[in-house]
């Protein structure tokens, strides 16, 4: 999985727990609306390790909660209307849209050793709006746009 | 480099580019205000062909103009205040913020049909706040704050 579809994914998994307890056919998903991460691993079409690391992030987010044994499995650990996509966003660590220039300063170039003090304030601000953007959007939202 | 720290070197070329011919020793950019390659290059401090690379993206963009010959360089193709930091994104074809979930949907999965159509927009929408913001930021701002 390319690093930075981790967002993606673990959205999708939220919205699989929001909308599959109350849509699928009861022998799927148990009684309790406990999800098993196999069947979130079929609807993300992936490999199970994949869908259990992610959930791992998500359940260390508060975003989740799991129940072990038979009857068990994973649920949304409050209304997807009171989760936003920051939340995933931020759950997941994915990593930053911008990397600095890896290469040390060349001490002797005058924009090399302010460059790191130049371009830092733009990633943040950059890092801001795309939070705040993702802050306005609910989980909610996307659920109820399965047709 | 790291695929997403091409947004910063190729920022760091055109700083170089706005600042060196009017600060630098005479002797280190030629008349005219020709910057070298190789000067960029130790700005950056990386090999010369990562920036011979970039140089070749943002010339293709419109943002710089070469001069080949001994007394020959690279020059900003427009004032420093003319050029934002939406244009040098662009113009480096960094990739997306997000992927998408790189597994094709599971036909079988209400969520999984409808995954991609739900997180399209969410995309879209976080790219468009970057580049707006990326688009109020200029070139002559960066180049104002070398000490």
């Amino acid at each position: 999985m390319a690093a930075n579809s981790r967002f993606a994914v673990a959205t999708h998994i939220l919205v699989g727990l929001g909308y599959l307890p109350e849509h699928s056919p009861d022998h799927l998903v148990e009684k309790g609306g406990w999800v098993s991460s196999d069947m979130l691993a079929e609807s993300v079409n992936t490999n199970p390790v994949v869908v259990r690391r992610l959930l791992g992030d998500l359940k260390k987010a508060g975003l989740i909660v799991t129940q072990q044994g038979k009857s068990g499995g994973i649920r949304l650990a409050k209304p997807s209307g009171q989760i936003t996509l920051l939340e995933i966003f931020l759950a997941v660590g994915e990593k930053s849209v911008f990397a600095f220039n890896p290469n040390p300063p060349n001490p002797k170039c005058p924009v090399s050793v302010n460059m790191f003090r130049l371009i830092e304030p733009v990633f943040r601000s950059v890092t801001q709006v795309l939070e705040q953007d993702l802050a306005q959007k609910r989980l909610s939202d996307l659920i109820s746009g399965i047709s």
